[in-house]
């Protein structure tokens, strides 16, 4: 059989981005038991940087034990019951995705749309859950990943912290590299994934629900309609209890405790503002090439930048060949501008300037 | 920080078993994003050996990206729907979860119980499907980890290949060292761990659908209601289609794939041997010293072995020390159990007698 041994990549697409070599070596250390004490301390230690990481004091806020769509599914089942109003931001693939997961759960699903490349019209969300008191949660998608849009979220945290309507915010390729302040925004119920800026192998959700969220959850009339990502379960586990549900995924935890302890040491602003970093100095690079970019002025992604190749070049053809012939990965289009657009991700380990010379540089030889 | 170093430990309890230097080798290797060719060729490699190793010809076979439990509520969420039937053996706490999720799915869930420690009574299914015609599925836990009980199959396969209904079955705490043979059986839908008997980290759930259970998949009248789960979704990114769901947890795929060569060079014959004999050799060790069995004899599970330690020992205390002063883990009791009985895992790498005699030395200084 063929030995496993890819090429050195650089991986700069929308997620999985490269990996800390002490992340790496964590994965590859022999296993603990789900039950043993000794995990439960690396348990903790995870929780509380994950709080650390999401700016929050939520005593719920643990790993997923699947990716970020799982995180997202997490979020979603564990507040929504049949009949509930959701009213959901949709100006990408991951917005509408968050739609089809409410709609899964029974849930009636407003959706306030906005177009691809554009932030979503706080005010219009606004108007929205004004136009449907009662509903359970207002949905957004911070860092929209198949546009390259930052979407602003204070005004309308600011909002729903005076009603009984829950925040929902996608943070899947801002958490770790963008800051998101949970506790000071008004967020409810906030997910994320792994293999984005917290620069680990793709496989976990890292996940936090406020107090607000956790008394929802409380008063829900019916069983939460996922027996593995059932919260009145899982905190159990994750809790002081520490009751059996399923076997944790150790070796992604140990992962992930590395992953954490790294931007710990680093410290979160440093890492948001070496990410802010990067992505100028990417986007100066690229428009001087000639490259046009999709996400409106202003409301671009430091993680991620979504970009026009200059006119005649053929989008896939080079994106194919720099994979193949440079080692680099970056992401395709989705959607409505498949084969128009990469999406180059500068994420966690991958937010330097170094990283960017070597796609520049390589880029130089298609112009 | 504290430093990442657990102790050289024996994991003899239910799982996670001790992994290869190979696979934790193969968990460190850096990542292939989920949509390059090279990480498909992998995919590939992956389900083929898993094919293998459930003994199916089934095209859709793949890990799902969870943990075991997380198969089984794959299983279910995409056969049932609102209204089916379901008849569910319950002998143990894996049955009872099965019979709760698929409850969960909206199904009219008829259960078929059996005492905890005896195997479900082969007729009494069979009776339970004639009563219910229309029945959508018939689920049964193949190795029931709460107690060490191995289910009889074949009679009850071979029933329902005449009926409509899907024959749903849990082979977690067996897949890879109980001898699992899904197309022989009339086995429909099956799933596992990878912590078990396969000896991966936990993280992943292996799952076959046969043609019957893609057609019933296919004739749904509803959406799937986990997104994550949607095999509807699922099948366009591990078949040829290669069409985003979601990122796929690379490593832990890296390292499934590597435990599945380790068990195709042993041979899957050879390995199931092996774990029988490791199992014959503990029971004979433990008997000697006065231990006495929890499941029935006939229906003992080679990888799982629940005991009640002799008279006058106290059983929770012994295990909590075996752990403390001799690295070594078994599992505690579940449910009505719970403190009473020890479940002694070989599975894997541990299915062996040296494994064995380092138990059965330091059982001795108990006696």
């Amino acid at each position: 059989m063929k030995e496993l041994k890819p090429p050195p990549l650089l991986l700069l697409g929308p997620g999985p981005s490269n990996v800390s070599y002490r992340v790496l070596r964590a994965m590859s250390t022999p296993l603990l038991g789900h039950m043993d004490p000794r995990f439960m301390e690396i348990m903790d230690e995870v929780c509380q940087l994950l709080r650390d990481t999401f700016q929050t004091q939520n005593k719920m806020t643990f790993p997923v034990s699947g990716t970020g769509s799982a995180g997202m599914e997490a979020a979603l089942v564990n507040v929504l019951e049949p009949g509930d109003k959701a009213v959901i931001g949709v100006n990408g693939v991951f917005g509408a995705r968050m739609a089809d997961v409410a709609g899964r759960c029974g849930a009636q699903v407003i959706t306030v749309e906005a177009p691809w490349g554009q932030p979503l019209d706080g005010q219009q969300m606004l108007e929205a859950m004004r136009a449907n008191p009662g509903a359970k949660l207002c949905g957004v998608v911070m860092a929209e990943t198949s546009t390259g849009v930052l979407q602003p979220l204070q005004e309308l945290g600011a909002f729903l912290k005076g009603t009984e309507a829950l925040f929902l915010v996608d943070t899947v390729t801002a958490l770790g590299g963008v800051n998101v302040e949970v506790d000071n925004w008004g967020i409810d119920v906030c997910y994320s994934g792994t293999q984005k800026c917290l620069s680990v192998p793709p496989g976990l959700a890292p996940i936090t629900f406020s107090p607000k969220a956790m008394q929802v959850l409380a008063k829900r009339q019916s069983k939460v309609q996922s027996w593995y990502l059932d919260l009145t379960l899982l905190q159990k586990y994750w809790g002081s209890d520490r009751l059996y549900h399923h076997t944790a995924p150790i070796s992604m935890i140990y992962g992930l405790c590395e992953g954490l302890r790294i931007i710990a040491e680093e410290g979160l602003a440093n890492r948001c503002a070496r990410h802010s970093a990067a992505a100028a100095y990417l986007a100066r690079g690229l428009a001087d090439m000639g490259f046009g970019f999709y996400a409106a002025e202003g409301y671009r992604l430091p993680s991620l930048t979504c970009v026009f190749p200059p006119a005649g070049w053929d989008v896939e053809a080079v994106r194919k060949q720099l994979l193949k012939d440079y080692d680099i990965e970056v992401g395709a289009g989705l959607g409505a501008v498949a084969g128009k657009v990469w999406r180059i991700g500068l994420m966690g380990e991958n937010a330097c300037v170094q990283k960017v010379n070597v796609l520049l540089g390589a880029l130089k030889d298609f112009a």
